[in-house]
C-alpha cells in the first residue's frame, strides 16, 4: 500500500553515472562522414580544432561505449543530480487512465533545464586545455543560462550572443545569465564582422539563431584563448545527456517497471537523446525492447517533413556539412513560444536512428501542447517549458489510448525543464493569442531547394 | 574521501515528517492571549469561525506537542519533499572559510518556495470541512502561487486579491497563479466594500498589502463558502513549516554533524520558525543547545527597532489584536524588492522568542543580501529569492568570522524560494539602482504613535 503510493524515484548522490553512455558503440550502422563544406570531404579532428577543445572532438568520433566522467564534472553534477524520476499520480488520476506515467524533471538543475547537463562537461573540457573564455548563441535562453552558470562554476568568462529579439523580449533570461557573470550581447552586434554586416544592411535586424551561432563561432575562430560552445545537436552534446537515461535506468529498477515508450521532446535532439540513447542502448543489444516517439512542432517540422540529407548547421553557411533530417539552412520557423524546438535540422544521430526505422517521430500543434501544460501544472504541480510540454501533449494522448484500450502501459518522458521563464507563453496562451501552425507544401518545397549541391553528388 | 564531498543530503519520500511540531509544548511561558478588537477580552474559537476552518483553529490555540499529518497531505507533499539539505560546499571554497554551510532548500516546491508547505494543509483542512473557496491576498506572489497550486490539487476555487502595483509590475507571478487555475484580481478592486471604499478615494490607488488584507478577509466574512487563508504569522501556519526543521534533523543525523548556528530571514515569522522552531525544541527539552538570528531589512525593522505591543495585523484594523515585536499597523515599509518581508508585525510566537531571549535579531542592508545573492548564485548555481539573500548575507558575514577567528562552526539556513520571478530585481542591482535604507528615528516613532491603547490598559 505504502509503495503504492510513492511519487518520486531519487538516487543518492553516489548513483550519479561514472561515465557517459555512447550510442555510437551499438549502432547497427555507422554515421555517415561529417563533410568539409570547401571540399566535400570528411573532415578531421583538425578541422575542428579552432573551435573546440581535443578532448570534445575525440568524443565527437568515438566509438568507445563508455567515456568516464572527470571527478570535477561529477562534483558539479551534485549541486542537482540525480534528478529524480517522477510517478505522475496526480496526471495518471486526472486522466484516469490504467497508464502508469513517469517523467524525468531535469528543472532541478539551478538554470532550469536539463542543458546544464553538457554545459558543465564543456566547460570543464575547455577549462582542463587551459581555455579561459567560451562564446556562444543562444535564442530562449536556456542554453545560455546553462552555460553561464557553468563558467561561473569554473571560473571562466563566458560570452553570449543572444538573438537581438529574445535579448529584447526575455530581459530575465539575459538577467540570469548576468548574475552568473556572463556578458550577454544582442545579436547581431557590433563586435564582430559577421554582426556589423548584418547591421551595415539593417540597423533594426531582430537577429537569428543563425546569425547568433555565425558571431559565436567567428568569435572562437578568430582569438586564440577562446573556444565555442553549442548546446545541442553534436554527438558529444548528446553523449553528455545520456546521464538522463543512465539515471532513469536505475530509477526504473527501484520501481520495479519497465517504459514501454519513451516519448521526448525534439529540437536539436539531445533532450531525446539524452533520455532514449541508454534505452535503446539495451534494445540493441538484445536487452530489452522499448518504442519510441520524438516529439516535435508542427512549426518546425524537421524529422516529419524534412528529408534525410547533408545540409549546414547555420544559415550563414560556416559549418560542416552533417547528414540529418533538415528543412534547409534558410528555413525560418514562425514564431512559436517553443523557442528550444525552432531549428532548421536535427542531431545527425538521432536522424540516422529514425532513418534506421528504431524511433518513431510525431508532430503536434502549439494549442495542443499548452493545453497539456497547464493540465500538468494543475495535477503535478511543476509548470513546464514549452518545449517540455510537447512530450506532455504526446504522454497525454499515449495514455488516455490505454484508457480505450485498457492497457496498462509505462509511458516515460523527459521533463526537461520548469516554465519560469515562459510564463508570458501561458499567459498569451489563456488569452486566446497563440495559434497552430501547418506548413504548405510549397513553403517546404522553397526552404529545401536550397539543399547543398553535395546531395546530388553523393546521391540523396 | 567520498564521503567528503557529499553535497545533498537527500531523505526518502516516507522521512517526510508524519507530525507537525508544535512549540507550544515546550515554551517555558505561555503565548500572551490574543485580544477582540472591540471588547479587549481575550477571544475564542467562535470569533474565528467565519474565517477559519475548526481543525485550523484548533491547532491555533494546541499545546500537543505533536499534531499529526493527515495522509492526503503527506501525499501532496511527496510532489517535492523531503526537499534537500545542502553543504554549499562551493560557497564555503570561494570564502576560504573554516565553517561549513548548510542549507536547505525549500525552493524546490513547485510554486518555487516553502509556502506550499501551509498551504497544501490550509487547502486540505478547508476541503474537509467542506470549503469550495478561499480567498487570500498576495504581494511579492509566492504565497499566491503556493495556495493556488494548493487549491488546483484539492480542486478548489482560490481567489487572490493580489496588491495592484505588484499585479502591474510582476505580470508573471500573476500568470503563474492563473495557469494553477486561480483568479487573480488587483487590489484595491471593485468586488468588495472596502475596496470600492479605497476606490472612491483614489481611483488609482497602488494598493497596499493591508488594502488586501480587508479585501480577501471581507469576502471570506460574508460567504458562507468561502474561508480565509494567511500565509505566515498565525500559530498554526507556523506549525505547518516546522516540516522543514524536521526534515533537517533527520538530514543532520546524516551528516553527522549538528547546527552551531540556524539563521533565518523574518517577514512574517514561518520561514523562521519552519527551520528553528524543531531545534529550539531540542533545545527547551534539554537535548542540545544551539544559537539562531533572525535576519530582517534594515527597510522594515520590526524585531529590531519595533516594540514587543498589542496591534493589528492589518492596516484596516480588522483583525484581532496580537502581542507582538510591531512598528505599527499604519506603518508602509519602503519599497526593497524582498516583497515577503515587508509587513510591519511579526508572528506573536517569534517575537515571544525574542523576548524570552531564547533567538536574537539582526536587521541587513538591501545592498548587501543582493552582493550576498550573486555569490551564492556563482558557486552555488540557485539564484536566490531576495527574501532568502537576508539569510545568505548573514550566514557569508558569520561565516567570514570563522574565518578570522579559524573557528569551524555549522551554519544552518533555510534557502526558502528561488528568485526566478525576481530577476527584475538583481538587473536593478546591477545597474546600480537599489538602494540601502535606515529609518530616522522620528520616523518609527510616528508609526508607533497610532499603536491601540489597549497596550496603555494592559500596561506596556
Amino acid at each position: 500500500m505504502a509503495e503504492k503510493k510513492t511519487r518520486k524515484y531519487m538516487l543518492p548522490e553516489d548513483q550519479i553515472p561514472e561515465a557517459f553512455y555512447n550510442l555510437a558503440a551499438d549502432l547497427p550502422v555507422a554515421l555517415p562522414p561529417v563533410l568539409h563544406p570547401g571540399t566535400g570531404m570528411p573532415i578531421g579532428p583538425d578541422d575542428l580544432a579552432p573551435l573546440f577543445p581535443m578532448a570534445l572532438i575525440a568524443q565527437e568520433v568515438s566509438t568507445e561505449r563508455e567515456i568516464e566522467i572527470p571527478e570535477p564534472v561529477r562534483d558539479a553534477y551534485r549541486m542537482y543530480r540525480p534528478s529524480p524520476l517522477i510517478r505522475a499520480r496526480g496526471l495518471e488520476r486526472a486522466l484516469d487512465t490504467p497508464a502508469r506515467i513517469y517523467y524525468k524533471y531535469e528543472g532541478v538543475s539551478p538554470a532550469g533545464s536539463h542543458k546544464t547537463n553538457t554545459a558543465i562537461a564543456q566547460a570543464f573540457y575547455n577549462r582542463e586545455e587551459g581555455i579561459r573564455r567560451l562564446s556562444t548563441e543562444t535564442g530562449a535562453g536556456q542554453w545560455g543560462s546553462a552555460l553561464a552558470m557553468a563558467c561561473a562554476f569554473f571560473g571562466m568568462v563566458c560570452e553570449v550572443y543572444m538573438v537581438r529579439v529574445s535579448y529584447n523580449q526575455k530581459p530575465y533570461r539575459r538577467g540570469l545569465m548576468e548574475a552568473y557573470g556572463a556578458s550577454v550581447y544582442p545579436s547581431p552586434s557590433d563586435r564582430t564582422h559577421a554582426g556589423r554586416e548584418i547591421l551595415a544592411d539593417d540597423p533594426d535586424s531582430p537577429g537569428s539563431l543563425g546569425i547568433a551561432i555565425s558571431e559565436a563561432v567567428e568569435v572562437a575562430a578568430s582569438q586564440d584563448d577562446v573556444k565555442y560552445s553549442l548546446g545541442s545537436v553534436l554527438n558529444h552534446v548528446l553523449l553528455h545527456q545520456t546521464v538522463i537515461g543512465l539515471e532513469a535506468l536505475k530509477q526504473f529498477d527501484m520501481a520495479e517497471d519497465y517504459p514501454d515508450l519513451i516519448v521526448g521532446a525534439t529540437g536539436g535532439g539531445s533532450n531525446f537523446s539524452g533520455m532514449a540513447f541508454p534505452f535503446i542502448g539495451r534494445m540493441l543489444r538484445g536487452e530489452q525492447d522499448v518504442n519510441m516517439l520524438a516529439v516535435e512542432p508542427t512549426a518546425c517540422p524537421t524529422l516529419t517533413r524534412g528529408p534525410y540529407a547533408y545540409d549546414y548547421g547555420d544559415t550563414a553557411r560556416m559549418t560542416p556539412l552533417v547528414k540529418m533530417h533538415t528543412l534547409g539552412h534558410s528555413f525560418v520557423p514562425v514564431g512559436i513560444h517553443a523557442g528550444g524546438l525552432r531549428y532548421h535540422g536535427m542531431a545527425p544521430m538521432v536522424s540516422h536512428l529514425l532513418q534506421l526505422g528504431i524511433i518513431d517521430a510525431v508532430a503536434v500543434q502549439q494549442l495542443d501542447t499548452f493545453s497539456a501544460g497547464v493540465q500538468f501544472a494543475r495535477t503535478e504541480g511543476i509548470i513546464p517549458a514549452p518545449e517540455s510540454n510537447h512530450a506532455v501533449a504526446v504522454a497525454i494522448t499515449e495514455a488516455l489510448r490505454c484508457k480505450e484500450s485498457g492497457e496498462s502501459r509505462a509511458i516515460l518522458f523527459n521533463l526537461s525543464g520548469h516554465g519560469h521563464f515562459d510564463i508570458q507563453a501561458y499567459i498569451d496562451y489563456h488569452a486566446g493569442k497563440l495559434v497552430n501552425y501547418q506548413y504548405p507544401e510549397e513553403e517546404i518545397a522553397m526552404a529545401l531547394a536550397g539543399l547543398p549541391t553535395v546531395n546530388a553528388v553523393v546521391g540523396d
